[in-house]
């Protein structure tokens, strides 16, 4: 296990990306206190830019490279919400993005990444025809791979979003995060305890997709196999990094089932008029199933995006 | 006509109501920035209590009356979201609220007004039926009847809405408001033209129900025969008062199709990743068509609401 970087870390990533990021709102719902019981205080990085909490770390690790590095450009493979905020990054910074991405992504997803003009290259959909075509485009271009999670400048980025939520609400009591690669939880998990040791950090997890909780109860870094849930977010395993930080400074795992996560994604919907895609619902659908064995009352729940191919949900209202 | 309130009016009504309603937030979009090539300023009541502008009107009226008055409870026929924020309003003052509803009206617009605690009469969908049923229990009850719009306090207190927006961003070159009965329109004109006169004021139609534009244009009120829209906040004539408010302070009334109002509720939903209804979607839709028309660059959007039937917008996307 790798150690946890130190909250000075995050300070530093907080002031690097500050002008490039949006500070996002903290929003409260009477209607949802009154439903869960509990003072709810949600950090919504849906309102992110690219709608996602990923812009975040991408900056950060891209604004620490060497100017001379950073001009060749950046490279990663995602289907997702990082493919995104990388492409975007590199385009405020003015450098190219290559992305790989496998050839049966939605096209919603492609039309993003394009949008914000990176250059796509599709593969087959394996995570083999992924890496060969990432190392071959690395190595013809000399671009910098940015992985998702398993690098501690996108941690100490994604950390930042927390330290947001506690700078207006010092005194949580416990805060959740879904977790995924687990860059948002560790990072979430390294801040609340920096700046409040009394606040509870619980990782959100579909049943179907639960490699963070066997992990964190195998004492060992399980790997996801087949993850079956609607969380398109939450489908890859942690990294030896994201392990390590989680098993130091997370209280908790649970688990929610996938009607849970329907359930809390339609009251955030209705509720507070708000758009979250089902990664961020998990954090809720903890609430719904697991509630007496959340402690405290006044709960943080982060938001972690908004990316929603509204034509797929037809099937949940 | 009518004379239009003093804005006077409408101070003492936002003193009157601040302890009870939401200061909702004026949200920016840069990806909207860019595809309008304007700069946007959202003022969204649908984060507002009951999910729109609706409430600040019934709660001005209701807290004008007498305490003897207002202890026999509040009465309007409706099946939208004057009848929610009347049923809020009331319980929030501790006092019933009766409600006159069509039989037929969607189950989950049933279930809101219920949830906020009120008394629900059911009568036959035909306006005569819910005027006589309305008249019949208010005979009983010594209720007073609250009229959605055609009430000086209603404008006044939605007319805050716009006063906010204007506190928060006073250079602004137009603000445009979607117009139904006129309530929010005519509030918001009040708003505008006294503290900042030289930004002008657009009221939003569909062309499926234009009877603002035809009495605009046609210099007399022109009732909405049938009207066929999917704003369903929009389906309703103006009254004399708001007429003449309109007619003396509103610059322009702009009409949209259908399509645009799909388009301007989509772009909403998925940059902005908040939900709004489709009445509230008609003001960006006028600058889907009639850009080129609508004066300046900095520009105001009333959102009006965000209560939408999720099951109902399969259709949509």
């Amino acid at each position: 296990m790798q150690d946890s970087p130190a909250y000075d870390k995050v300070l530093a990533a907080h002031e690097r990306i500050r002008p490039y990021i949006h500070r996002t709102p903290v929003m409260t719902s009477v209607s949802l206190n009154r439903i869960f019981g509990r003072e709810l205080f949600f950090k919504c990085e849906n309102f992110q830019k690219v709608g996602a909490f990923k812009y975040r770390g991408a900056t950060n690790a891209i604004l620490k490279l060497d100017k001379e590095v950073l001009s060749r450009g950046l490279a990663t493979h995602s289907s997702g919400n990082h493919a995104a905020a990388l492409a975007m990054a590199a385009k405020m910074q003015g450098v190219p993005a290559y992305i790989v991405m496998p050839e049966n992504a939605p096209q919603v997803k492609k039309e993003a990444v394009k949008g914000y003009g990176a250059v796509i290259t599709y593969c087959k959909p394996t995570l083999k025809a992924r890496e060969e075509e990432l190392e071959k485009i690395v190595g013809e271009t000399g671009a910098t791979f940015i992985h998702p999670f398993d690098n501690e400048d996108v941690v100490c980025g994604q950390a930042t979003a927390a330290k947001e939520l506690l700078e207006e609400q010092p005194s949580l009591d416990v805060v959740i995060a879904p977790v995924g690669g687990g860059g948002l939880l560790s990072g979430t998990s390294i801040s609340v305890k920096a700046l409040n040791k009394s606040c509870a950090v619980i990782g959100a997890e579909p049943l179907g997709a639960d490699d963070a909780w066997n992990s964190f109860y195998g004492d060992r870094l399980v790997p996801q196999l087949d993850p079956q849930t609607i969380a398109d977010g939450l489908l890859t395993s942690l990294s030896e990094l994201t392990y390590g930080i989680i098993k130091e400074k997370v209280d908790d795992i649970y688990r929610v089932s996938e009607e849970s996560i329907q359930e809390a994604m339609k009251l955030i919907w209705t509720r507070m008029k708000i758009i979250v895609e089902p990664s961020s619902a998990v954090a809720l659908a903890v609430l719904l199933e697991h509630s007496s064995s959340v402690p405290g009352d006044r709960t943080g729940i982060i938001i972690s995006g908004g990316n929603v191919d509204l034509s797929s949900l037809k099937a949940l209202f």
